[in-house]
């Protein structure tokens, strides 16, 4: 290569066929999951050969690892946001419920294919997905901790409460848009109001 | 057939080869997807040729169709059997979501079937299991509205509640055993006292 060509791959900006290739492995892996959707599927919904998929992926697997492993740092990224909001730990829980659900619901694709293939991934991929998914789980419980510490918060346990306000707000994947929630916004909103439900002390 | 013949399919015991086959479908649907398992797989799972198969179910559709049905009739009876507790709606809420996350702890991989697969079902099956799960919400909701009446709960909108609480023991198909609650009854348990949190007055 000479010294004008794109440096690695990773450094260089998404290009126009790859984004296309990712939109459609997004919508077939979310439809009929990964082992129901081959690589003939999404490329064809790209509008590409599947030899030309094989320029831009080397394999089914290396689609679903760039979906997931960027799909749980956009996850956390706007967990993260929301949990460093200055304040009160329910002031933190309600901004860090409401930003977590609010992701999961504006984008319900990609987050199905991050929540629902974690055991398609190869182990390699599967580690890395792992270690996000456990500073999800300790961001949240982290407040929580602070809120029982300081009063605000009266919950049986710690980790069994973490569990059940992340597992409202990944279980929109399933059924988003309702009739009731069909915004990011209400539930966002209405997943923040249950997880402060879930957590205070009593008056 | 003579009159010492079975009766039509639906009145026999089912068989010992059509088990075999629901069980084997269940396992492979569950960890693969509808449209990631072929006929011939399910066969093969239950130690029986394709061919074999068709002696009993007419089509991969016709062995989903039967997981989905029984297993959403198994699961309403069993949010049903909580909710007619007798008691205030505190003591019933209690009762049918310990029931209702219970069975899906206990059943979690016919119960991720039930869950994932309603997209895969034609029309006339879908439209089935859509009415038992109107009577699902329905259940929950009537508790939390005579709750609310009662001025025993108090909450934003009953719909959203309703949602958020069936939302909770719905998702325990996608992680259960985890580390923290890993038997039926510490998942019923657990989330009947979260649902409980979700809709109480301030005393």
């Amino acid at each position: 290569m000479s010294s004008q060509s794109a440096g690695p791959r990773a450094d260089r900006p998404i290009g126009e066929a790859e984004q296309r290739l990712l939109d459609s492995a997004r919508d077939a892996f979310a439809a009929k999951g990964y082992h129901g959707t081959s690589t003939r599927e999404i490329a064809a919904g790209a509008n590409m050969s599947p030899a030309a998929m094989y320029i831009h992926f080397r394999s089914k697997q290396d689609v679903l690892a760039r979906l997931s492993l960027e799909g749980h740092i956009a996850a956390y990224a706007a967990l993260r946001a929301g949990a460093e909001t200055a304040g009160s730990p329910t002031k933190r829980l309600r901004a860090a419920v409401y930003a977590f659900a609010h992701w999961h619901a504006e984008n319900h694709t990609t987050a199905r294919v991050v929540q629902y293939e974690l055991a398609a991934l190869d182990d390699e991929n599967h580690a890395r997905v792992v270690q996000l998914r456990r500073d999800i789980v300790a961001t949240v419980r982290s407040i929580i901790s602070d809120g029982t510490r300081d009063g605000e918060f009266a919950v049986d346990n710690i980790d069994v409460t973490t569990l059940a306000v992340l597992s409202l707000c990944i279980d929109t994947v399933r059924w988003y848009p309702s009739r009731e929630l069909h915004t990011p916004e209400s539930v966002g909103a209405s997943f923040a109001a249950c997880a402060e439900r879930m957590v205070k002390a009593d008056a």
